[in-house]
C-alpha cells in the first residue's frame, strides 16, 4: 500500500509499505478524511521525536473499518469511525490511574506517526478498536469530524487543565486551530471575559465567533501589559497556553491571579527549562497551579466530543480553511501546514475510494 | 418605612416598620428592582419556614446604597449594587470549609425574608457589605440584574452539584426560571444533549433558546420512560432537579448512569423522606452521587455571574415575562407568582424613587 | 476440577466442573489463600443476585498463575498473584469514565461468583490478566494478602466516597471486617476523632488498634443520640456506612453536618427505597452528599494497597480470627461466615497443593 | 510594651512600642508559648520581605486573650487560644474563592511580622478574632500547640498540594520541622512508600517515627539518582518540597511520574526563575502538576489540626528540641534558629506571666 511518510528529518515523500496486520483486538481502517497537524511539522522538520525513516505521517482522521480482530465486539467492517490521535492501552496502570495518554510511558498513548505508521496511508492500524474507535454520527461531515481527532480534544483539555469555573476571566494564548478550540472550550466551561491572543485576521474572526470578548494582538505591545491594563491590574483566573515559547509561558504565570491555573496544551519545543518567574509565583507559595498535558484520547472521549458537535455546541467546520479532495492531496495539505500561509487555519483532505 | 410583608401563614399585606439599623460592617440599601420568588410563596402559603409575623418578604433585588458602616471599605452611598439572596457570615467555620450558605447553621446564609426583613421594603439591611454586595456593572438593566440574586446562581449551582463535564448528556427536570437557568448553566459547563422536562410553551421556547436539545413533556408519558427511550436505555450522565416531588426525585435516580450525579436545587416541601430506589441505586454501590444544595451567595459569586451576563453568555432578560413599575406593584407581582398563570416565568418590579 | 458452589438459593455443595479456558488476554490461577465474604452469604442465602445453579463461590483470594493467554505481557506461569474481587473490562466506556467497577453495566466489574465461577475452585479464570492481577510482594503472607481482594479496597473506598479531609470527625457504622478497614482507611486519610459503631468485643479492640477514638455501642442507646451527645450537637463531617439497614442510613444523614458526605460501602439488601430524611437533608439544599459505590478493583489498586501493607500502614492480619488449612476447609469457613459466631471477624483458608 | 524586633535588614533587638489597639472584630493576646521560624531568619537576614524598621518578629504562638472587640462573639478575656501564622480577611474575594491566604493580595493573609507586629511582643493584635482564633484544647501543652501555628498546617499542606492518594509513593525533600510535618501529613493522606531526603541524625530519627520508609541522604549521591534506583526507574507519584533550591526543584520534576504532582511548601529565596526541565515535563504535556502554596490559616484549620493532635494522629512535641522558659529567651531562641546547630529542630519559648 501507499503512504505519505517522513523519510528522515526534514524529508518527506510517498512510499510503499506492507498492509498493517490486524491483531485480535485491533482494526484496520481506510481513511476517508485526514488532516495534517502542526505536530507533523514538528516531527519532520524539527525532529521533535528524533530521527525516523519511512514513518507514515498523520494522526487526525476519520475512516471506514475494513477489518477487525476476532475479539473486537462493537465494531465491524463498513463502520464509519472517528479515530483519536491518542489511542491508549486501556489496561495499563497509567490508564487505571486516569492518565491513559501516558499508557506504558510518558506520552505513550500517542502511537500514530510516532510509535507506528500514521493515518496518511491507504490503510492504517488501530490498537484496541473497542477502546479507541467511535462511530461517526449519522450525517456528520467527515472533514469536520476529523477535527475530533486532535483539535477539539486538545483545545478543550486546556480548560480542563486550567480548571475553568463559572465566570472566570480566561486568557487563551495562541489562536491557531488548537487555540481556537481552546477558546470554545473555555466558553463551554463557563468563562466570562475571554482574552484571545493572536494577530491573524481570520483567526481573530473565528475567535470572536467562538466567544472571545477581547483580542490581544501581540503586535500592539506586550501581552502581559495589555492583559493587566484591561483587567485594571487584577490579572486573569486562568491561562490556556496554545502557542508561544518559554518567555510567553513566564508571561502567563505573571498574569495569573493567586488561586489561578495554567493549562498548557502547547508543544514546548526548545530550551532546557520552562521558566516560572519566582517572585510572581509567590516565592513558591502563590497557589498558581501549573498544569500541562497531552489530550485524553480513546472512545469515550470521541463519543462525548462528537455529541458536542451534534448538539451544536461546537462548530468545527469553521476551522477548515483549505479543503482538498483525493488521497494524493495529502502532500499539498502537509506542505501548507509547514508553510502556514496567513489565511490558513486547517487543511483537510477528503478521500473517496 | 413601608414594606410588603408576611403577616402570618397565608396572609400578606403592607406594613409600617422602623428603618433597619446599619452596623459597622453593614449597608442599608434602597431597592431599584426586586423580584418575587417561588420561595416567597412557600414561605407565606406553605409555611415553609414556620409561622412569622410582619416579616418583610423578598430576597431578589438590585438597589442603591444609602448608608454604610464605618468598617465598610469598598462600597459607599450612591453605589448601585446587586444583592445576593444568600448573604453569609464569611468568617464562620462553615464558610471557611467552603459552605458559606450554611454559615452559623444549615441554610444559615439565607437571611432575607427568613432571619430578618427582606428586600420588599423601602429600605433593607445587608450584613457584611464588603463580603456580600457587588457593583452593578455599568449599563446593565437593573431588572435583568435582579435575576443575579437567586435565579442565576441557583440554576447554575445545579450543574456544579451534578458535576457536569464536557459532552455529558444532562436532564433538567423543571423549567421554571431556576430550571431554565439550570439549562443554561449545563450548556456553560459542557453539556451536549440536554433534555428539558416541562410543558409550558414559553418555558419550552426559552429552554430551547438556552440550549435544550430535547423537550420532555410529562403530559406525553412518564419522564423516565421518555428519557430511557431517547437514550436507547442508556440513561443520562447528570440530572439537575429544579422541580417535581419525591417521586420525581426517585425517577431522577433511575435515569442516571453509574458514575453520574444528581444536582438538586429544588425545595423539597413535603413528605418525611426523599426516596432513593434501592435496586437502581446499585443496592448501595452504584456510584450514583446524590447532591443537593442551597446556592452560594456573596460578593465574588455575584461578580463572577454578572461577568457572565456582561460577556453575553447568559441573557437573563428572557426570563422576565411580567415587568412592573413602582414600589406598590410588589403586591401584584407576588400574587402573580402565587397564581402562576400559564405564561408567567418571572415578574420584576422596577422602582424609581 | 472440584469447586465449592451455590447449588441454588439456600444450598451449597462440592461440585465437579470443567477447567476454565484461558482466552488470549486471560490467566488461569490456582488458589493458595481464599476467604469467604458476607457477600457469598448474601448470594446463597439471601438470593442477592438471583437464582444460580452450580456457580462456584468466592471472590477473595491469592493464587499462583498456571496458564496465561498469548497476549498477556506482564505475568507468567508460576507467578504468585493477588486477585481483586472486581476485575473490570478496562477498555469499556465506564472504565474510561473512571468507573471501571461498572464496566459493561452497573456493578459489571464484579465477575467472580456472579457472572462466572469464583475462586473456590481448584482453578479459576481471571479476565485481562495484565489489567487485573498484581504480583504478591515478596514475603507477604498469602492469608493476610487475601484481605487485599475485597476487605481493604472496599473499606478504604468508604473514605474516598466520603471525601475525608485532614482533621475531620468521622463516624464508621459497622465494624465487621469491611468497617474495620473503613476505620483504618479514615485514619489514613486524615480523620481526627473517629466514632466506630459496633458491639462485639474483638471488633472493638481492633477498631481501637486501627485508630478509633470512641466506640458507640448501639446497645447503649440510639447511635444518632450518642454521636450528637459526644459532639455537643454538632454532628460529624463524614459517615462511612459499613453496616446497618435503611433506618441506619437515615440516621447517618441526620448526624452529618452540612458540607459533609456519606460514603456507603454497605450492601443494602432490603426495602424498595433508601430513605433520606427530608428536613435534616436541608429540604433538598443541605449539601449533605450521599455517595455509595462498589470498590475499585484491578491491578493498580491492588499494587497501591499492597504497598500500604508492605509499608506498615495497614496490618490486615489482625482481621483473621479463623485460619484454616486445606482446600476442603472452604466449606467450614463459609459456614462460619454464615453463622457469624461472636468472635468471628474473618476466616481464611490457606491451601498447599 | 516590649517586643523583640527586626531593626533593619540583618539587625534585631528589643524595642519598646505602644500596646496594639483592638478593633471591634479583633483581639489582643498575650503570648504563653512562641516559636521562632526559619521565615523570621529569612525576614531579618535575607531581607525576604524588604527593609523593615522596628517590626516585632514572630508568627507562631499560643496565648491568652486579654481584650476583645465588641463584635467578637466566640472569644473572651482569659481564653487560651492558638493563633495561626496566617490570619486572613475572611470576607475578601480571595477567601470566597477558597484562597484565604491570599486575601487582599498574594500572600496577603500573612500579617504577623510582615504587615504588622508579630507575636514576640508582650501583647499582640489578632484581626478577626472569631475567624482566626481557636480555643487551645484542654490539657494540650502550649509549647506543642505552638506547632499548630505554622509547622503542622504548612507541612500538611504539602500533601494537599501534591494530592496524595492511597498507596502513593511520596518523596519529601527536606526534613526540617516543616518537612517532618510533611512526612507525617503524607502518611495521614495515605502514602505507602515514603522517601525522606535529609542528613541530620535526629531529623532522620523523627522522620522514621513519623512514617518515612526510606531515608535519602544527599551526601550519598544525587537524590534523583537514589530515588530512581530505589524505584527501579519508575519515579514517584508525589513530591513534597520542603527544602532545597531551584536545582532541587528541577530534580523533583524529573523524579515525578506522569500524572503525579509536586506540592511546594518551601520558600524559594533566590534566582529569577524556578526551572521546569522541558523534556522531563513531557515537552509541556506530561501531566506533572506543579503546585505551591502558602498554608491555609484561620480558625477552622486550627481546630481541625488541633483535633489531629488530640486524637493522637500527630505528636508535635517530637519537634521541640530546644525548649526555653521566659519571655526574654526569645532572643536566644531566634539566634538558635539562625545558627541552626546540627541537633536543632525547633526551639519553643514558654512564658509564664
Amino acid at each position: 500500500m501507499k503512504g505519505y511518510a517522513m523519510l528522515g528529518i526534514g524529508k518527506t515523500g510517498w512510499i510503499e509499505k506492507e498492509m498493517p496486520r490486524c491483531g485480535p483486538l485491533d482494526a484496520i481502517v481506510r481513511p476517508i478524511a485526514v488532516a495534517p497537524c502542526t505536530s507533523d511539522v514538528h516531527t519532520v522538520w524539527e525532529g521533535a521525536i528524533g530521527e525516523k525513516h519511512n514513518l507514515i505521517l498523520g494522526h487526525e482522521g476519520v475512516g471506514e473499518v475494513v477489518e477487525t480482530g476476532n475479539l473486537v465486539k462493537d465494531f465491524k467492517k463498513g463502520d464509519k469511525v472517528i479515530i483519536p490521535a491518542i489511542t491508549p492501552d486501556w489496561n495499563s496502570v497509567q490508564a487505571q490511574a486516569g492518565y491513559s495518554m501516558h499508557s506504558g510511558q510518558m506520552l505513550g498513548g500517542w502511537k500514530f506517526s510516532n510509535q507506528k505508521d500514521g493515518v496518511f496511508g491507504e490503510f492504517f492500524h488501530v490498537n484496541d478498536a473497542d477502546g479507541n474507535l467511535a462511530i461517526l454520527p449519522e450525517g456528520m461531515d467527515p472533514a469536520a469530524a476529523a477535527m475530533l481527532s486532535d483539535m477539539i480534544p486538545t483545545g478543550l483539555h486546556g480548560s480542563e487543565l486550567a480548571q475553568v469555573q463559572y465566570g472566570d476571566t480566561v486568557c487563551v494564548i495562541g489562536i491557531g486551530p488548537v487555540g481556537l478550540m481552546g477558546v470554545r472550550g473555555a466558553v463551554l466551561k463557563g468563562a466570562s471575559r475571554l482574552f484571545a491572543v493572536g494577530s491573524r485576521p481570520n483567526c481573530i474572526n473565528i475567535a470572536k465567533e467562538y466567544g472571545a470578548t477581547d483580542i490581544i494582538n501581540y503586535k500592539d505591545g506586550g501581552i502581559l501589559e495589555q492583559v493587566m491594563a484591561k483587567t485594571n491590574g487584577a490579572g486573569v483566573d486562568r491561562v490556556i497556553i496554545a502557542g508561544g515559547d518559554n518567555d510567553t509561558f513566564a508571561e502567563a504565570v505573571r498574569m495569573l491571579k493567586p488561586g489561578g491555573a495554567i493549562g498548557n496544551i502547547n508543544y514546548l519545543g526548545s530550551g532546557d527549562y520552562i521558566k516560572i518567574p519566582r517572585l510572581e509565583w509567590g516565592v513558591g507559595m502563590g497557589h498558581k497551579m501549573i498544569n500541562g498535558g497531552l489530550m485524553p484520547g480513546g472512545r469515550l472521549r470521541m463519543e462525548k466530543l462528537a455529541d458536542l458537535v451534534v448538539s451544536g455546541r461546537i462548530d468545527p467546520a469553521k476551522l477548515i480553511t483549505h479543503p482538498f479532495e483525493g488521497f494524493e492531496k495529502i502532500e499539498e495539505a502537509l506542505m501548507l501546514m509547514k508553510d502556514k500561509p496567513k489565511d490558513l487555519i486547517k487543511p483537510v483532505v477528503t478521500i473517496a475510494w
